[in-house]
């Protein structure tokens, strides 16, 4: 089971201006092959499929632990790209008129669907709108070559989220990738020791790849202060504070990082308030008259 | 963000034997266009995008709240499809001779592919083994229009429930079908409502779709019993709470059901302990030779 | 079976210019997941899958009767198309130099394999390209829960018409949407209306979704000023008729638009010419030469 | 536009049992890459996108009447599928109790996904259960090319009609492919000739491919008998009639076939009553309970 | 078995420009439906699958020999692709700050995916980003249906690699396009032959189409002095020459072509030096810091 | 460029009885997503899209030359398909009547439409006839990334054939797995050794994994025998022969299999001969009436 605290897991500063390009590339880090939805599905899928846990159980509480982080990863992209979408919260609602073409520069935006889907919502989809699918999903049940996908997969997508990154130029998009390359560094890692213990092949030695480390990243900075790239989370279940058997015991931050010990934290980051997205009327969204409908609400939430 | 807690919604009993087109029949329910990651992700999405939500808070709070229980139910049918791959737990881990074809039988299954990619695991795919994917999602930002699709999604879910349902005569399956009935009827139920609050229409007057009651399923009864079916929870955020205005309010159960009010709960049902699933050597589930891998686990474990 | 006539079901103008990126917008209403060519493909199998058809024969007859209507639509958009991606009627065929990169533009057109594979043509693909495909069709046969999809798919379609409308500046695109906004107004009303009958449920209480009347898109009112919102048609097959039990009977236009009885009427609109395409040499079509082609279809029709 | 004749083009015998396998395999002539979906959609397509039809009306004629023709046959493989999935009439509706699993053979069909989804209708998949796509199209302008496509297509059709035709035994299936046959060899043929107009190049020579005559195929007798082997229709639009420019003016029947003059009919094939698929309570088409809904159905027609 | 040589199979001239849209719409002749990844994978397979070879040697001969040069195909188009995306050979490595948003330009470019998932490498996918898919392979086993659909997709790769070309104004892009048009009508002009000797149809008199002459192509005229027009290539396997039986005996040139008899030629054409992509530390190709790789590489070669 | 030779990488054993379900599962190996078309498409688009191959030679060597065996492999996985879809060569054609359902046995079969489309050869598609496609592909320009992701195609390909070598009994398919257990594994090894030379990590101390030896399979005996395990070959372009600084300089042989030194070896395999896969008349291959066919290739082969 699964329960939702409100927040987002960092703080994403309000966009600049609307730039639905923009939004696209960030769409690669949630719908791509190596967005979030691949890697919260992967760990979730293993994390349902895994075979003699009580023998093994460091290893599931790290992929099942890691898979309530990546839920909060999806939420963050997700909302990096609405407010990259939509832009700056507008001083009023234009709701003007529909028959002038209101949204003729939509025409020429990469995702035309995006808009016509979703009114610059974010979907499932990937940087050129291909929508995201199962056959992305890794999951065989061999201990061993589960977390090496893993590892993998951690590596490439940093690899995409250092790409987009490049491309970005607005703070809100950045702000997403600095926290999420800080994180990702972390499961890569954490994959890394837990292949580590099975094999004895210290394959931590070949982070990062790519080789660059997130000194370059200015976003990165104040989550490496802060100690983020150390900390593995147990995300509310007690019971995966056993993953400290791989991410504790002595092994220490990579040696590009603020040094220090590895450790498990109880519980969960303090978390952001999440942005709220105001509604276009002329988009239809809340709706096209929407009074009525926030009316409505008001009213229902007066009698409780 | 998200919690996780190493709990099952519903008890499952242990299946009798390994079925894996019964095991396929039911990833219907998972990966399929009206499986469980699609009611999962067209909530999840449509909560990330959600506009206004201050204005309409009741309404965010139950895509929200139903959100993070849409997770244990993709949890809970992956574990029944796991449980009616494997059949039930051997009593011993027969390794035998990989050259004598021990899993000839695998050819002849409906869904060859989930025995060579997930070794009986359970996948992102339908009962026909095609991926889920995004397109699966609808998220427009409309509010009358999005509830509107969840209310339509979830009885045709209730469809597809029932039909799997119909075809499985293992008791695990059935489980899964009668305990996501019960919980898909609410969410049908309460989304009835959201339209009926914002629009006049009753749509609760159309359910259940199709017309059968629960009461003609035997699985089903205990959760009725327990007043399931009246119980919609927070999931652990309690600024949820005020979907109450939509169901709650003197709103009663639907007419084929157990009488009585509609109800907000905080939190989450008890839940139950997830089966453990046993590895099979010669699938190379934890792997070929796992006693190695166990005990490195157990001494990692013992050092903490 | 299906007859045909060689006639549009609405009027187009002529493009003011070739765009392109407009007749990619417009696709989405041809080829995506709520474009016509979802509307006709569900209504149609839908037609073919029926049970118990004489039982409940007016239901049949509404089904039946607008798949027939909705092949028209995809013709409408079709034709709204080709027309924007090929701009007005050249005064002559530039055939020039084909080494002069004489498409240059193309390449940065949102969908280039438009131009590549159709040379300005419709094709049964969305705005973005991605090809329609089989799972947008839902025919369960389960009569309310198929007729409570058409009223969702109606409603979508509706949205994605207005969001699309809002993008068009120019006249041709925006008459498709303009008509197709009355017309897919009426079988919302009318799945509407037959759900009420099934089930009591107000249903067409819920329109217009989006609530926007459609007095506020010009390129309506002439079709609403004939009354088209009040009809629909047999196409052809008077055993249909009997839909009016479920439209008829005194049943009234939606309130924001023009009042009067709903009505069924025999035949079909009377249409409009289809706009000829010229072909482009440069482009091969009909061909880089097409002279000789010309002589022999006139001489073939000439010994006729 | 088109209209709409409740008939079928050839008359179906009823099944002798319900055989979801050979319907699945009957799933291939509608909607695998070389099924009538696909013969469908491509002369819809290519028919809208005609350029200088004017100049080439013959051509034009042929593709837009075949196209209707088309429609016909989805209709006929559809229904062909419907009826070898439900097989026999059954004497009364056995309701029985839905929680014996009474249709746990379902999870051993081939495409168990047909049953959970359409209740044993027809779907746009292929036998496999993988879904039509827009993909399947070819609709480049250049009228050569086109035609040159069409003529594979029909070739391609009529190996996968032979290749089903002999793995179903139940005469139902079998009458869809002895039909199919004899009018698919008609537009291969069509096509054959309207190249050979444009061309010089004799392709008719090079039919039937594959090379057996339709005198091999017992199903197929009463519609060479009947001539059918000869005739093009212009489906209900008189403006068709000059494509008898190509197929007429003296052109012959393939050798192997009966022979005669090639000619174009005025209209369309008497047809034949259509079968009425009975519901499955059980299965929840109409509904669990229809009675209602026929007590419902059987006012409203009493109204009228 | 295949065997490699490190060669191109034309001459590629440096690009002026990076021009990534250009590089998409070349895309389309490698991962497009009418693609070199088609060409290729047709003929593969078709040669592995082919039936009574023996009795039929100089069929399989020309589809095996074939096969061989579209291997050269791909890899000519994806040079000419990694060409155009990335530019003329940078003086020097610009690494620069990451954080600088160095790749604000990829998020306007059409296909965003090709610079993150490829730092602009070539992908089998089109010119829209989408990706090649096996259902594009058609290989029945039936020799004539098989060459009909050879020579039909030759044809349609002609209109795509003509459009394509006349978008590009760079010239490695078109001497792409000019070398493959020459190929390629080669390719149509054997199956055409291949057809003629099996039914007797002059397919060849079909040619070329579209019908255009490759004289009005300035980048074919070097290739069609050369007389490639005029040849097969054994590629390496002598008991091709028979192949000889269908592409020789006095069999010419088309008539638009420079004229002179066909033959075969044993072995394979000289071919070119393949350019040398430098990588964009900056995009991370090699690496973000590549000379330690570089510095390793050497070493290990030197210790040779 | 590239070669073609008409032999096989290994010698196939005859199948025992045709098992249409057996080769549906050998699909899995050839285009699944770990099967042969993804081991090759990575390597070709890798090689195709190398950066900076002057500095980094030998690494660019062995990915090239990995490529021209892999298409080997694919060729061997397709024979493999076809023998056992085909069954052992019959005394005669049995040509029979068509009418009689001769292939009634085929609707039942896993995959329909292998047979339907193919007549039971071997197509880019994985064991539930699902297409293999594009994003399989990964090809970033990072060296150690793109490295790491063939270690791991390698590893996930070794589980695939070692469940796929479990569910077959036949002679040929076993021998299919037993030959591609031992190629595959040295080619894990390469990329394990490659990315030890660039990063320091002793990856090679991870295989085998699965962590079977091959030892293990009495199909891969001979093969070990004759040092297969310890050779890569040049594949005919002795350029590629500095691989030898990766795989060679004393590296040894995994020590689960006969020990020796790793050797880089000029040329190729010796091969086998291609089995000849006789056509069915019944299923139109080589046609329905192939003596014609066969005549006119005598005759033409007689006058060269």
């Amino acid at each position: 089971m699964f329960m939702r605290i409100d927040k987002l897991q960092a703080n994403l500063p309000k966009p600049k201006k609307a730039d639905p390009n923009a939004a696209a590339a960030l769409q690669e880090l949630l719908g791509g092959k190596f967005g979030e939805m691949s890697t919260l599905n992967n760990y979730m899928f293993q994390s349902f499929n895994f075979r003699n846990k009580s023998k093994v159980k460091p290893f599931y509480s790290l992929v099942s632990s890691i898979t309530a982080e990546e839920l909060g990863h999806v939420e963050l992209v997700a909302n990096g790209i609405t407010m990259l979408a939509n832009g700056p919260t507008p001083d009023e609602d234009h709701k003007g008129d529909i028959s002038s073409a209101p949204f003729k520069d939509m025409t020429d935006i990469r995702s035309a669907a995006s808009f016509l889907h979703a009114g610059g919502g974010a979907l499932p989809v990937d940087s050129n709108g291909l929508p995201w699918n199962g056959t992305f999903v890794f999951s065989t049940g061999n201990l061993v070559l589960d977390l090496l996908h893993n590892f993998f997969l951690e590596c490439g997508a940093r690899m995409h989220k250092l790409r987009v990154y490049e491309t970005l130029s607005d703070p809100t998009g950045r702000e997403v990738c600095g926290y999420l390359l800080v994180r990702g560094s972390v499961h890569a890692h954490s994959y890394a020791l837990a292949l580590k213990k099975l094999t004895g092949v210290e394959m931590e030695k070949m982070l990062p790849t790519p080789n660059i480390d997130l000194s370059k990243i200015p976003e990165s900075q104040k989550y490496l202060d802060e100690g983020s790239h150390r900390r593995l989370y147990t995300w509310g279940e007690e019971t995966y504070r056993d993953m400290a058997a791989i991410w504790g015991g002595g092994e220490q931050a990579l040696p590009g990082d603020p040094p220090g010990d590895l450790e498990v934290v109880s519980g969960h980051p303090d978390g952001a308030k999440i942005d709220e997205l105001v509604g276009a009327s002329a988009a239809f969204t809340t709706d096209y008259a929407p009074e009525e409908i926030f009316d409505i609400a008001a009213k229902l939430h007066a009698k409780m």
